[in-house]
């Protein structure tokens, strides 16, 4: 398992965005995560890659250091490429670097601080003909695919009308002055940049219209806001939008809109039909028809189209999270073998089923096999 | 990464569940799969783990063999613990050997053909002192878990009634006639037990209701029905049930359910308040109250108890789903990678967001951070 | 306005079915209330006629002192039905007796206390050649027709499986035990029959799936239960239902499903599609097909069959309940001018929207306006 | 039934919105239509009084002459009120004469066809001493009751964000050249003024956020377009809001959303909580919460309000609309009366249950009863 060999700058202990670069490095059996310079000591550093099962000697202390040592390896051990889960302000500096090194490169988002930082560094991925790739992981969901998919078929029509929005509460509090180390940085010019809330998931609203439309945005106009005492940079907005194509629309993103967890959704209306879709339920893209009943697409499901259905990982009705869910399993028995292997004595600690519950569920079976075959009859399992 | 070691049988090339194993397996880290039995034939089984990325030497053309040839390996090398996800009829033989020959198991359901092999595989369990889990992944979900939390705490009361259903529709027709591989083992009593969609989904609906409850089924009054001509086993069924604390309810599963997806639903009503969860929007756990208004628990959200905070991979919002969605992003780029190594040119072939989806998300930043400066007036991107 | 005359009997002060038939008959102006025997006695009688604005020599003091003297006025004064609204056992000598005088009826669901009342009524009815109409009322929803229509039609094929659900909470505790009226003669068998929760809501999803499927149960295996202490009608019931065209299914029943208001819902499978729909969202119809997406049919909405969008009073996407929320205005419209009739001075105590916020509206329109022509530029109101 | 007599202007046959005022009004009993102008020639306005029930004394050619020979009849005679429900550029003309001549009125919106008129009519309003209502009815839903309580009670702190939408598909082609009445008048500049959809349904938008927030709008910048071909008044607008406590946010509407049909909906967020609610769905008001979970609001529902329940006709989980399902019944049985009226021979041709129903249902609680009493055994209905 692992045909790709993975190095990771940032991401230690304590890192949200991290640690879910991880698991999604993994799902597919594609890659294996081998070195990282997981935080700005050494010595955190080597305490992640302990956790993370990786040896020592591909534990570094700073991202230079990871990049000149990999180049040196030979190509069958050295990783294929790095991934960048840093602040913003430190996505630019490896990503030069390992490029420059010629290592491919995958990155989150906001790709840099600046916007001179993000245009040099589209000239450094062109010459140095290696690949990089951007997190924006909303168009990542099947249901975004198929929306792409059926407007670039024309099935919509003319695309007239655009409303997308992306509501977080997070910051509804003062949150940054807890502690909390991902809002500390947030709210901080210096590592986040000129964009807030802006920055952080008015870009991923930004990127899914352009993706699922296939326009662009030609001009806006912009109302941000700082809600939260003693913020500089936004924590709202509430932006007019009209795309090149004549299309006419609003974004409105909030992490002050209080009690919101994660709402990213957009609506997108052509001549002929629209589409309606949330993040928080991704498994469902809504079509509204001029003249027949509204419709609902889901992955795998019933008109699905190639391009969407060629991301689904399981049959239709198993929604986004099945794989997580059975994962969940597999965790707790992981890590009772691991307790095991640690030579504690066998005690089912973590919650997984056991052969009690299979032997429970042959009974089941039996019992109303024979209730049935009895004409509906009482049977005591 | 992995610091366990799978062995699995069954899963070869056209398998879905044995696809799921691996991807559930993989997504914590914790878990490599180093060898297999993919298949009936050597040939086979050989081209999956090539497939896979298993070397040659760990791709068996029998579980027997495998298991035997493992045992001989020095115990830093040999699987730690196998995983069966062949038809039922193949659960029991390589689960009882695996167990003997020292190794542990992880098993699809429903656990056994007969009901008579169950009861031996619990003895067998016992007496080898080996962990053995069943892949119920339904009670997997963090707000199934969050279900059992608030009963076993008293939230919901006494519980006096529970309704489960499990509808699906894929044997709305009859696939079985069309060579779709796995229809023809669910309808074949030998392969699959004398249960058809009992067996299949009855038992996880049986599962799952015993699971959140905290009590069992003590007596039930099936109606079964094959409404597939030429049918043996049941592809429908509805059950009365009573349960041992005295709560009554029903269940009702379908595969001839036309339209179906995987519509896995329970309600449990208590004396003080009631719970609602459906699999196919597995983020939302329902809860209704005496004298309170209606409320919706989210994985990592508002009200959450550890019991099922522990078990989320993500922050409040993020679907399951969210790491899927993500992964694709990973896939794509790995792909591309994947096809450089093989030599081919770099040509973006695969649908990820590049260095110009980056660019252009500065420039959003810019452009709504200046029109904002400048009281919202309309400034291009 | 209103062209029949109709006399009420029960439906006095506090009588929850009474008011909604009130007023369920005077929506179309096809019908006015003209007399009644509100209440077993007069005086009270005398009370609700008056603040019903019936004149006293219309207000009865028993039905039977009003069948006899409505009889006797010329007939365009009398009334022209009887609309029965009293407790189960109060529905038979009702209208046996209005029947037998020469009036149509129209009375509440069940029909009667007993099955040999029915079937006498059933004789009464045919040899009086009057009109007698039920209001099993949840057949009257534009989407409930839509669903009949479907079937009859043939769009789903032929019916397989019927799952219908019938959940309040309302008798959760012991409110008949607090003197709340209607409890007290819910859980009483000497005015509600032999069935409790089964009378009063069982009988509605008997015959909403009856109505809706075109085909009748043939046989039923039920499971009835009294959770409430002390009460010897059953308050919750499970039941197998077979239907005589081969369908099977459940139907399950509560008013001890803590926290659920009126959840009435229905799913009905055919050979080609399924159909699902619950009263407390009446405005969905959810199509589901071998083929194709889901669907949802709306009233008014695209893809309705006359036979439903003949009882839609109001366009699509105007919910069942905005003719409601319009008369919210008239009522409180005319609440004021009926205070200022009794010699009041003019005070808004009413919540209903004035001059202000008309003029209001105007400066919103012209303030949009202006701000759009000049390139959406700030514009105060 | 009626204590108040109401006479119309404008509704007669083909209008969608006088029926609905019609309705509206007959609802709680409290008022008669007794006259009308309800068209623009006497001989249409008289055929629409027949087939209201009007007698032919009251039904005028003009509001004019309405307004006059009304205001001679004698007190009890004589109209209260008059209901306006012209388009736009007629509610100045005959709302200015009804008030000079003491008559009280109800008023469709937007209120006038321009702003001088508004605010010479708010003059006329408070020299008149007379009643002005105008129906925004998205006000009278009992849940946006609710919100507005909620937050004027302070339950969601300081508001600092709204976003309102009121999405319709219904000029998403050209009607306006098919001869649809009212499609021809909404998109005249002459008689709508100078907002077509802005004025039709922004002016609902804008008066429910002011009505629910309980603070203005302060300052916009709109964004309005007119899609259709050949269109003069917008059919489409995007707006950004600032309010006068602070607050921002965004208003979408449109007429060409294909496929929407009267999505009105809110979002607003406070410091301590937020709400979500739309019309579509108008049962369900969401509250979201700093730390709570996610609650669900229902009309008569727990945690209610009385400023919402005061405004609740039927009990908790009876939706909105229940009671025109129910009268759909009263309806079809009435049309039935009224053929037999006029002497048609007694044939049931209008849908509605029957005795035969009653007796079916009596079967059934029969068969439940005796099965259950046999332990669930299965009875023959």
């Amino acid at each position: 398992m692992g045909l790709l060999k993975m190095g990771m700058i940032g991401g230690g202990a304590g890192s949200f965005i991290g640690d879910v670069h991880r698991k999604a490095a993994s799902i597919d059996g594609m890659i294996t995560l081998v070195c990282g310079a997981f935080s700005s000591t050494e010595e955190k550093s080597l305490a992640s890659a302990e956790a993370l099962g990786i040896p020592k000697n591909r534990a570094y202390g700073s991202f230079e250091e990871m990049i000149k040592k990999e180049a040196l390896l030979p190509e069958e051990e050295r990783m294929d490429f790095v991934a960048i889960v840093t602040p913003n302000h430190m996505h630019f500096p490896p990503a030069k670097m390992a490029l420059e090194h010629g290592f491919h490169v995958i990155c989150d988002k906001p790709m840099t601080l600046t916007l001179d930082e993000a245009q040099e560094l589209e000239n450094i991925v062109e010459s140095s003909q290696k690949v990089f790739a951007l997190t924006h992981n909303y168009t990542g969901y099947p249901m975004v695919k198929q929306a792409k998919a059926m407007i670039s078929k024309g099935d919509l029509g003319i695309i007239r009308k655009v409303n997308v929005q992306y509501l977080q509460g997070w910051l509804s509090t003062a949150v940054e002055k807890t502690g909390q180390k991902q809002a500390s940085w947030r709210v901080d010019p210096k590592k986040s940049g000129i964009g807030g809330a802006l920055g952080d998931i008015g870009t991923h609203a930004e990127n899914l219209v352009e993706y699922i439309t296939g326009t662009q945005i030609e001009e806006l106009a912009a109302d941000l806001s700082a809600f939260g005492e003693g913020r500089t940079l936004d924590d709202d907005g509430n932006i007019l939008l009209r795309f090149k194509n004549g299309a006419k629309g609003t974004m409105t993103f909030s992490q002050i809109a209080t009690g919101e967890e994660n709402n990213l959704g957009v609506k997108i209306y052509g001549t002929k039909g629209s589409l309606e879709w949330y993040q928080e339920n991704p498994n469902e893209l809504i079509a509204r028809w001029l003249e027949q009943p509204k419709q609902i697409f889901t992955p795998g499901g019933n008109g699905g189209y190639p391009e969407a259905s060629d991301y689904v990982r399981i049959p239709a009705g198993h929604p986004e999270g099945y794989l997580e869910g059975f994962a969940t399993i597999y965790r707790s028995f992981a890590k009772e073998l691991i307790n095991i292997k640690n030579g504690q004595s066998m005690a089912k600690k973590f919650d997984f089923p056991t052969v009690k519950d299979g032997t429970r569920g042959m009974k089941f079976i039996y019992a109303a096999v024979k209730s049935s075959s009895d004409n509906a009859k009482w049977v005591k399992i």
